[in-house]
């Protein structure tokens, strides 16, 4: 498939997807004249999900399809009219609404860093604003499940993994675009059939156990399924007993259907029981009865550890079909992305603005921000992210020295390196300026850019802390913004 | 507002959303002349999530949308096509498919519980396969939220809680239809505008931090709030810091600005710090400074077990948004719905079918079933379902015997006892035969019937088992499938 069918399966209008209190605050903004004031606001997250190391950064076509459709109808004016709080200037400024931000973003399948801005939007507020609920909705679920499924993709190390969670999916979108961002984290496949016709990733399956039971036998439906698909004959050999019933007649059918003419099953998948013990069994068998190269696929209640574990205990497994555990990421639901404001403009010039909280790793980082990415030049692997202002340039000819911004004495000096701006431009004034690559060319992309990260930020559990430090210019600007707030507090009380 | 916007919000055809494997077995019925086979397909589910001790059936009336509106367009049939592996005699299938399924659904609100058949299709083998991820999708995702909504507004114990999540939803409609399910399960209220316009379920939300961070001071900002929203005022007070700055400037703002003009403020929010501490704090001053009837909302990754917590700690607490842990289902966030086949039609008889397992309590239950739910009389509470066979009626003016399927010498004998039949016809040959209520009768509904529970199946923790029995037809027809299934093993080996 080469056609993209994206405007054919997801027409909606989703512009009111939206928290209501942008709307209400939108409406305060041109009530308070303040509704083109210019401002920054930044996403990011702040831990990684599983205590893992890294997330893969995910969603950023959906984003500008959004940005790109952003239109509100004549039936939402209405029903905005029927509340009776907001202004009509507003409602006008709604029905004409014409997006006019710049927007930056990470790429999608960067291995991507608590705190740093993954997407900033500069613009008039009205429009900054709004954007909040559907850039954290995106973002937030996408990454999600891309970096869940980056995690069990690397359990299987090399074994390809199967998504197949529509079915436990947190809703339909949770089904399609988590298939989609489950590839872009590593997935070989899908079950989601729309999923391969929006984004040409690749969709896979076999058959279900009422496939067995609708057949007065085991064996007749085995060789029902034998003669419809000759050329890809995969079996699920656990409907009834795997050792007494399913694998005998298995190979059965393969002797009497498939050999015959000439043609190799491709399978066997295995959806309960004891996966270690069975499938040493099961390849035992085949390899006994001439079917070294058919494969043995595993789908049961999988995550990353029960991955790991088995293949530690020697289990015989070719591939993976994993389903609730990765389209819901269950160990952890929740990817805790927030959108806060980082700057705003007075006469021309970018005033910084903090969030500050007793709880100090939530303080903000303020002002309109890039990111570094420093590689060495001689392994090629990543180093450390260093935020600066957006104006600040690194001069790679010169040694780099980087600073730990709680423990400022913990110093780094690199030399032999060069550095990479990890955002694109997404928007330009309202227009976009950037098509995300293909899914599969993304998922390629993550591979290459994880390869990147040593080995000890790819663990599993404890993973090192990857460097992501502040310039001295941002790390200043921060430390006096936070000395003037607190003694603000001090002075008013 | 009375519109309903769905038409023009959710057009998306969703047909293809599917497991791919539901198109290769479908591919195969036809093949082996098995398509127009009649089957019965029952969803259900094995365990309550949170160890809770019943569910909330929600999704229904989406389940008729998708029904309704069951279309191949020529590009899905293109797309097909394309994969080389389908008959053209099944492609036409599709081309003219006429959906002519029988369905029986629980309709949203009622508390079900573990192995009840929630949605039963009798049909063509070809459709009602078809049906399968569709089904688990929609009535697994709604159901989930419905009653993880359901415990935290018991833990609320009255005060309104509001739907916050849009933000950290699984995609989209985790967002859109986690709305509509939370508000069965018994929110209040949503944050997700798009979700009042669709089901007309009420909309709130009040200013985020940045609408304060935006003004040259707190004052100011909640001063601008004052004079945009004078008649529904709820101000954020812990941007900076609850009792040195936002507290005091929140009354300063009630007093200069609502007062004089002879109105009452609405609230103040709480979106971090020690809730039972600062709602003291805050209740206090603000009773002190003539504001008692002022409203104290919390918000901050709130769920029932927190929710229980401060209040019993004497929180002062008048409502609650909550976010992340409901819109996800956080603690649990599968809901495990399975879709099995229970029986086949030969020569216009019914041959249960029945699908065993190693572990006993994933054996399903076969044959064409019937819901009966069994009310006392005199205090109108729930005693317990009845499974039975669907021609089976039960005369009310006899005792009623019931026994549990596993130790079936723990009998109960009921008297003074009325029974109602729980599933209504969603679908007759393929046309629509119900409509789900509006959602907010939907949340009445599941108040009322929840409250025919005994307290004991309330619990949060270690609730009673409530009973779900066969009757003894039912029981027998199991007993009997199990032994056939069992000697043929040991005669097969």
């Amino acid at each position: 498939m080469t056609t993209n069918f994206f405007d054919v399966k997801d027409s909606r209008n989703l512009t009111m997807l939206v928290d209501f209190y942008e709307l209400t605050m939108g409406n305060g903004y041109f009530f308070n004249d303040v509704a083109n004031k210019t401002a920054y606001f930044d996403m990011f997250f702040r831990r990684v999900p599983d205590g893992g190391g890294y997330c893969i950064m995910s969603g950023v076509q959906q984003l500008i399809d959004y940005m790109s459709n952003l239109k509100f109808s004549k039936e939402d004016i209405d029903y905005l009219r029927s509340k009776n709080i907001f202004n009509e200037n507003f409602l006008n400024y709604l029905e004409n609404f014409k997006f006019c931000c710049d927007v930056w973003a990470v790429p999608e399948g960067y291995p991507v860093f608590p705190n740093e801005p993954l997407v900033t939007v500069k613009g008039p507020v009205v429009q900054a604003q709004f954007l909040e609920t559907m850039i954290l909705l995106t973002i937030n679920h996408q990454t999600l499940i891309a970096t869940k499924a980056n995690r069990i993709c690397r359990a299987a190390n090399g074994r390809p993994v199967m998504e197949f969670g529509s079915r436990r999916a947190q809703g339909y979108d949770g089904a399609v675009y988590g298939a989609r961002a489950a590839v872009i984290g590593g997935c070989s496949s899908t079950a989601c059939t729309i999923a391969e016709e929006m984004f040409d990733i690749p969709v896979s399956g076999t058959m279900a156990h009422s496939w067995v039971q609708l057949f007065p036998s085991e064996y007749e439906a085995f060789k029902a399924w034998a003669e419809t698909y000759p050329d890809n004959c995969t079996l699920l050999v656990d409907t009834y007993n795997v050792q007494k019933s399913g694998l005998p007649n298995a190979i059965k059918v393969f002797d009497e259907i498939l050999k015959p003419r000439g043609l190799r099953p491709k399978g066997i998948r295995i959806d309960s029981g004891d996966i270690t013990y069975l499938t040493n069994k099961c390849r035992k068998a085949l390899d006994a009865a001439g079917y070294e190269d058919v494969k043995i696929i595993i789908s049961n209640s999988l995550d990353e550890h029960i991955i790991l574990d088995v293949l530690n205990q020697g289990a015989k497994i070719d591939g993976f079909g994993v389903g609730e555990r990765l389209i819901t990421a269950r160990s952890e639901p929740v990817f805790g992305g927030v959108y806060k404001l980082a700057a705003i403009e007075e006469n021309e010039e970018i005033i910084p603005k903090i969030k500050i909280s007793e709880n100090e790793e939530k303080i903000t980082n303020p002002g309109f921000k890039k990111i570094y990415r420093i590689f060495d030049k001689a392994s090629g692997k990543a180093l450390a992210d260093l935020l600066t202002l957006n104006d600040e340039v690194i001069d790679e000819s010169k040694p780099l020295v980087i600073f730990d911004p709680i423990y400022t004495w913990k110093k780094k000096k690199l030399t032999n390196y060069f550095v990479k701006d990890l955002r694109i431009k997404i928007f330009d004034k309202g227009n976009v300026v950037y098509k995300s690559p293909k899914v599969t060319e993304l998922r390629d992309l993550a591979k290459v850019e994880t390869e990147k990260l040593w080995p000890e930020v790819l663990r599993f559990e404890n993973p090192h802390n990857y460097y992501v430090d502040l310039s001295p210019n941002l790390w200043t600007l921060k430390q006096n913004l936070l000395q003037k707030l607190s003694d603000d507090y001090e002075g008013n009380n």
